[in-house]
């Protein structure tokens, strides 16, 4: 860790800026960052980067500016357009480097906010209450990008500079697809580590888990319900089809409970019918039924095997319902292959990491094993670099009155100086 | 009947008018009318009525033009402008009447065609083919719109006039509400009886079930899947309520088997969810839930505690579902709160109607107890004229590859100016 005087002068560091990083955040939780719409996002962001005067080089691109639909782990987009989906790194290259290089990323992406009334505060207001900051995004992971920027800020505050390349990206698709930080790896960014502050409260992620979507589609035959015993009600056919998921994943988590690493948890296995949409008038049995689905799978499990699960179970129960034997549903692959990841203990970049939040927080840092997908994954099983899943406190991502713990995050924020600061090593600032 | 001669005039003139017929109804069908979207076709209307020759006074009014609101018989409008829903009415007035009047009056919207796909013939096409004309509305119920004016044109091709006034109305709303045949009746317009020329094929309706729409609304606390055992998931609460409405189906059966006109039939009574709509995200617990539904209610029974047994169902469900029961679903009636009907045997409507089917098929008309509603309650229940349900022979309402018959549509329009013929008396086209 850095030595006490270092790590005072990034605390005070950290502490000076804060009032600006809170508005910084309260500024990109005002942007509705939704899949599709993450653009304008990205653009304040690359003007950030580009007017800070750090002597960031930042680089704008589109997924489609990549060849990535040749890769083995890209997950297919459905519904929003590769080429409107962009990317931003800034790059803070070292003239001559004596650390090691680190990639900090995070993601602007953040899921739907649901029916707005719901919300406590406005779900795109950025509000601070009683120390918390809420809204989409503002714990998932908006947080955290606050930090990675705001660490950096720090350097720069405290007249510091890394003494490696840092490379801080802000990526789309990382509650999706994964394809925004596919992207930036076939750009080509590279590092000897990666750290990614999704929001984890202050653990390292020990283990998270693969995602898969899937998009069920149901085809009835549609009839005046004044007949409707000679028709097939699509909707009902869709929830047979919902049933018989639910099994197949009580299987699965029957199985889970040998896992190595998941053992521990309960039901770690999550299938969840996200999305319904079904039917056209309210006196027609209806005739289509669409259901996008989400269902994990451990470390080590094979995403084509556990595709080819789904497909069973579905063509299964397909064949004990009446309809459904006769116009067997389709299974679309519309989103997440995501594999899950386990990063092995004892690694350096981790030991480091750990001496930094004790710095930081004056205690431990536990490991967390999750039940949901994250994009270090793509670093740590594909490209061979460490790559460590820690950031700030907060509560409710998915959720209503998500919201982020203002005073974690600083010292989070003063975590991430102190990682840096050791990772890279510092130089004095030109 | 009319005399011998009489009716074979008219039947030379339905036959010498019919490719006009076809090329009318195709014309129509082409028009996608549904709901909230009819204003084209009834502006169509408008000019083909004022454009016969045939002295039409033709009158067109919105919905929002009369007070439909006050009538104890309107039902809700949701999700549509009652400005934009259009009537109109084609006035045929006899200067000195010496027969009884009648309104004659088909919908003109229709139900959503579903995916296309499923259609064998473009679903506005108005395509024929063997003898059938395919689309949506083609059946129902455009073809019976196309023989109430045809049946009209043959009185004018043979040279006569009705002898008392007759009322040509094209309505919208009847598959939603029934407020455009409300709104005609509110306009003012009366007769000594009243036909609608629904798809009954060559029956006439003597019981029709009434029916109830409703939307269930369900709201859930969204969490992220990786924690989805604290969330609750909205669609699954939604199918839960669908079970409960099943059951209440169930309940209504049992007791329609002691129904007079009902309990020949199974189960007459329909539950539908026929729209379902719920969350926005796969790997969201889905917030929100919204299901439309269709009930049927036997003649005789109170609206008003059909809605309430409906709620009942519904609240008692929710008590047992872990989520619902702190958060109570809310039940909206958005649409149809029509009474059954039933066309009490013995009017002198029907005995001359009954003798115009024999005089153009040479064959009984047969009667039928229908489980779908039509607009003929208004008329008979509210306004106290005989209103008789009869028509043409189609498939597939509210199905893919709806069609008409066309050689039964001809001799249907034949039946129908006979029964003019009848009613009215003829006189000599001035």
């Amino acid at each position: 860790m850095p030595d006490k005087t270092t790590l005072q002068t990034l605390s005070a560091a950290v502490e000076a800026n804060f009032d600006e990083q809170v508005r910084f955040l309260a500024d990109i939780v005002r942007h509705p960052s939704l899949r599709g719409r993450e653009a304008p996002l990205q653009d304040h962001m690359y003007r950030w980067f580009a007017g800070r005067g750090f002597g960031y080089t930042v680089d704008r691109f589109s997924i489609a500016d990549v060849r990535w639909q040749d890769h083995p782990k890209a997950s297919p987009m459905v519904d929003v357009d590769p080429a409107g989906s962009f990317q931003v790194v800034a790059s803070k290259r070292c003239a001559a480097p004596t650390g090691r290089s680190l990639i900090i990323q995070g993601h602007i992406d953040v899921v739907p906010e649901g029916p707005a009334e719901m919300w406590t505060y406005p779900p795109y207001g950025g509000t601070v209450k009683d120390g918390w900051m809420y809204g989409r995004g503002a714990h998932d992971m908006k947080s955290g990008v606050s930090a990675m920027c705001f660490a950096m800020e720090a350097l720069r505050t405290a007249g510091f500079a890394p003494a490696a390349d840092v490379f801080l990206q802000t990526v789309t698709e990382e509650e999706s697809t994964g394809n925004g930080a596919l992207a930036t790896l076939l750009r080509g960014y590279r590092a000897d580590a990666c750290l990614i502050p999704e929001p984890t409260g202050g653990t390292i992620t020990r283990a998270h888990t693969g995602t898969l979507w899937f998009r069920i589609k149901v085809r009835g035959v549609p009839v005046h319900v004044a007949v409707a015993q000679s028709g097939s009600n699509a909707i009902m056919s869709g929830y047979h089809l919902i049933q018989a998921l639910q099994e197949h994943t009580r299987e699965l988590n029957r199985a889970a409970r040998e896992d190595q690493w998941y053992s521990g948890l309960q039901d770690p296995i999550k299938f969840n019918p996200g999305i319904i949409r079904g039917g056209d008038w309210a006196s027609s049995t209806p005739a289509w039924c669409e259901i996008d689905c989400r269902i994990g799978l451990l470390p080590g499990q094979d995403v084509a095997a556990q595709q080819r699960a789904v497909e069973k179970a579905v063509a299964a129960a397909a064949k004990t319902d009446n309809f459904l034997a006769n116009n067997p549903p389709e299974v679309q692959w519309h989103g997440f292959l995501a594999d899950g990841y386990v990063l092995e203990p004892g690694s350096e970049a981790e030991a480091v990491l750990a001496e930094a939040h004790r710095a930081a927080f004056g205690a431990e840092m536990p490991a967390r094993i999750t039940t949901a997908v994250n994009d270090t994954r793509f670093y740590g099983l594909y490209f061979d670099m460490p790559a460590l899943c820690y950031g700030p406190k907060g509560e409710g991502a998915h959720a209503f009155d998500e919201r982020t713990h203002l005073e974690h995050l600083k010292t989070t924020t003063l975590a991430m100086a102190a990682f840096i600061a050791d990772w890279c090593g510092l130089k004095a600032l030109e």
